[in-house]
């Protein structure tokens, strides 16, 4: 079915693969009357984008941003937001012989089983590349947000064995990290435990925390499509993410109930186990949460796998990949959680009949 | 908005409150000649009933479930099956004392905030017993894939610091646990430090498990309706779900590449770390997920709240509540799973133009 | 797939079949504070309701609303309002020897091919009872709308050859007429053509015609759901609707422009060919709009059919049948006109950021 | 709301206004294995195009279709698939006069009252030009629906006062038609009549009549997306549309039931005034409906028109404007038509367990 598509009122649209002529995504729903150029939109791409360092992807893609419709005079006019990439560096011959195998750890398998074949080529649309979209949409939600009073923010927070120190959060070094780290001794660690995973031919996995501040309290709707929810279907849409934890996470299975709770006093709530979400509904308190990603499935390490024809074979994996997806997949945690929020605020609208009145004054 | 609803071409809306008149769901799309009676449901409603022993919540809610429509001659016809499980139980004055502060751990604050105000009987919509609407369409998701071949299964694996021995798998002590577990040894234990919670007056976590056999490679769609993203909504819309994981879960933030990629050998995948999904599409494996549970948040031990008009003041939660919410959820998590499988299988259906063809002959 | 919700924002989900044990629907996205209770639903349902008079379908059917969720102490919670109608006169018998063959115009061929079997007891989902469910949650619309200063309101405007004269216009009338017609004379008339029709044993089609004042402009969306496209399938939704004109409809296609284009004085708009709605949004004006209505199939005359077995005989129905279905259909016509608006009006309350920034104050 | 959506399961997201970058369309769940090339898309295109004699709108636009996304080595792959159309022609000068006033009959006063501004340039997003994108969804629509043996076929049948004689369809002139009426004769009387509008300064409304072969019984969900109410939705959803008749129309309401009523005899249906459908289904017999456009609103000839700053004055609206909107409407008929008929047939492959079965083998 239709699965390019997320949000019901705020809604984006994405399309494209890798080694396509591009990648791209339909915003629908924009509010009328937000400021946007393509300025808004390219800082978050080139955070996403490849080839900046040794560990990211080695290939020097362009990712420029063309707002195609949408926007006039230099504001959203609530139509759609048609945002067009194209690609540049279209080299499908690295990735021919892999379209007689299946990669461990890809789609590649499963991209056959549903649709009896498959653009082999560089991952077609499970590719990373794909998240591009989600990036470009996410901007504008996150620059809608911004408006509203509302940040979102995402970080690497452990990679392997190495983890952030909770208590040192240095947003200067955040913004020019290599990881995405905003622990700067974490990183030096993690860069010498990136090198060891290269030298064995591997690669790590790595978790990715975010913080959403400014949220009013009552968003998200009770049942189905409550705030966590929603993230939830968000963030396990982002390829290799394997777990997601909301506040406590785990913990709370080994918790016991007069720990967890989050009680009040004369300032408010005096800890935020919950991760600032009761009932699937924000309470006022900030959203936080953790995604875990799985190690990147490339690598050039002997492997066997199964080929097209039926049988099994060792194979590596050579070419241009990250020992990592965390960090560049903060942008994209980000993206998600953006498009999320937006979304319910917006749904949220409509949730009394006082809010409706007022929008019709 | 209306958040009631989950699925796209197998939908459940469900609707009812603690107190109110009863709970039900309308099951729309489900195809027509799947053999059904109450007697189908019933057996589901009853796992998840309350009151079978002092560790659940001392209610004798009946649950007994009433077809209205949608079925013919012991047949769906394609046409909305309507349930209807009146409330039998409605002592509201219980809970009228906590109608004038926000009980901790509680969606009370959250539905105060968005709405304006609240049925504060119970819990009203936020109740644990929303659940009996998802658990009942569930029940027709179970059956209609059975039919098909398909089977979901979930346990209890922890309760606090108890954990199930991964390699004791008693099926017929699982079906009359008290609290859903597969290894008595364990149960015994978790029974043990649940007495030992209640003393304290406090609740307990848990961490229940599921697997879904049978299902076919290529189900969930790539992008933003991948299976685990459609399972990360239906099981973070479960009361009390904090943390979601799928196969090796967590863990994979520390793993390295050749260790968590599934390799291939002629008899198949060598392992399951992924937990039987790639590029959020079924690989044909067994699909295996946990999910964390929070302490059931009403407690008897003394906590601080907010109190409506403003003040903060000690409160202690008297009533029927269960010191531990996994037991009762598992066969939520089994509904929560049917739901979105039966959903992306019916989906798939129209993945390739062969398969739409086959449908017209 | 699940056709049986209507609505993005404030949706309706219906169940039930003629000879089931009740008709019901699920309205999910009522904003939160409309004050609600069965008085304000029943005379709805009363106005559809048969058995009035000899031209009207005679079962007594107490169609009786009861609400079972989603107001507490008189208003709406935000959370879904279930409404069921349980069906009182079930005889079955009554319709069993249409089991064997496919009534000419109704949708007993069309259902058998879809299902392969269906419900034979009184056309199953597609029994003009199934519009019951509508009319219920229609009322909870109108009642949202009225609080908004919209009104809606439908009549008969033609029965066969018999037109209102639009120049009379007797609300009083309207209030007791037996076919909902505004012009007494045109009743009168009507009367005896039907009486003719059942003397021949045959049936008579007629013309509903429609009116919503109040509505702000601007609500609408511009492309696919245009106010005037989500009318066109709300209104073609309604069982044995042939045709739906908007303003001045069929005649646009013999009229020129400088006729047809409304143009402005100082005192607003000078005509209305348009019925209020230009580019698929409302322009302030009245929305008029017009819906035809073939006759009743059901007729006692001979008529040539087909059989399960594949045979053709001549058949003649017998029973309770009403001549003309216009009359009663005509609340259906404001229920679904209502449930439009009103969710078109909630969409555009995040058309703007400046809307969107309102709600949050 | 996110309006730019039509479709459940084969989903078409349009973007795009005049005067901006281009148009497009993004085609979400068209199944693969589809044979597709811009071959397939541009002959549609083309039929749109303006530009080819006097009697439509005198611009020389390209139209050139791009595939961006979603077919590899010839075939659909089952991923999203873009299609871009870029703007060669957009002398926005020609549109400036018109900034300040709401052109009668257009939609720049509903525009403005939504959004609070308009992009004021060709009627924005309310253009003819938006339909470029769904013709070229519907184009691929069309090529999957004739890979399954259905025909869409639509025709202009009236212009003004002059109509087709039904007994005459010249498939051959159909072809070349300057109005794409499939009658000579006609079409010469049809001419007389436009140059007199010409002359008079005025434009004309017509007629389109479509009819759809091949479609299987069955197709259509009961309820609220029927088969007509989905076609009401879609074909309402075409500026300019102001009236839909299925099969016999607006007749039906001075019918008789045993004339209406389509019987059977051995060779099956004698008649067909129900269009093809029954209870909202397809009947298997050809779907038969009929189209009023409204004439063409920007006219030479003097009107009185409101402008920005609250006046009104006289205003004739100068440029390139088809006297008809009808002769180019009928691709975008057909189109609609396509992606209705396409869903829907998608959506009955899982109407029955057998089918669901099928699909999984």
């Amino acid at each position: 079915m239709a699965g390019s598509t997320f949000g019901k009122l705020f809604r984006v649209t994405t399309w494209g693969e890798s080694h396509g002529k591009g990648i791209g995504v339909v915003v629908d729903g924009c509010p009328a009357g937000l400021p946007l150029s393509e300025a808004d939109i390219q800082p978050f791409l080139d955070r996403r984008k490849p080839g900046q360092n040794r560990y990211t992807t080695q290939r020097s893609e362009g990712d420029l941003v063309e707002i195609l419709s949408g926007v006039f005079e230099g504001k959203t006019t609530g139509t759609p937001i048609s945002l067009l990439i194209r690609n540049t560096d279209q080299r499908s011959h690295d990735y021919s012989e892999i379209a007689g195998y299946y990669r461990p750890g890809h789609a590649d398998v499963t991209f056959d089983a549903k649709y009896g074949f498959r653009d082999y080529r560089g991952g077609g649309r499970s590719s990373g590349r794909e998240t591009a979209g989600r990036v470009a949409g996410g901007a504008i939600a996150l620059k809608a947000l911004a408006a509203l009073g509302i940040t979102v923010e995402a970080w690497t927070s452990s990679i392997g064995p190495v983890s952030c120190d909770p208590k040192v959060f240095d947003r200067e070094h955040l913004a020019v990290s290599r990881f995405s780290m905003p622990d700067p001794a974490a990183e030096e660690q993690a860069a010498a435990y990136l090198e060891e995973c290269l030298r064995s031919q591997t690669s790590s996995g790595g978790c990715a925390s975010c913080r959403i501040t400014g949220l009013p309290a009552g968003i998200g709707e009770p049942v189905f499509d409550k705030l966590d929810a929603v993230l939830g279907q968000a963030l396990f849409s982002i390829g290799a993410v394997k777990a997601l934890e909301i506040g406590d996470g785990c913990r709370v299975s080994t918790a016991v109930g007069h720990e967890n709770n989050d009680n009040w006093d004369e300032n408010g709530f005096v800890s935020n186990h919950a991760g600032g979400i009761l009932g699937g509904m924000s309470s006022g308190q900030d959203i936080l949460l953790k995604v875990h990603f799985k190690p990147t499935p490339s690598i050039a390490r002997e492997q066997t796998a199964l080929f097209r024809d039926g049988h099994v074979d060792t194979v590596s994996i050579h070419g241009r990949h990250d020992p990592l997806i965390t960090a560049r997949a903060v942008v994209v945690v980000e993206s998600m959680c953006a498009l999320t929020v937006l979304d319910l605020l917006m749904q949220n609208a409509v949730s009394t009949m006082d809010k409706l009145k007022k929008t019709m004054e």
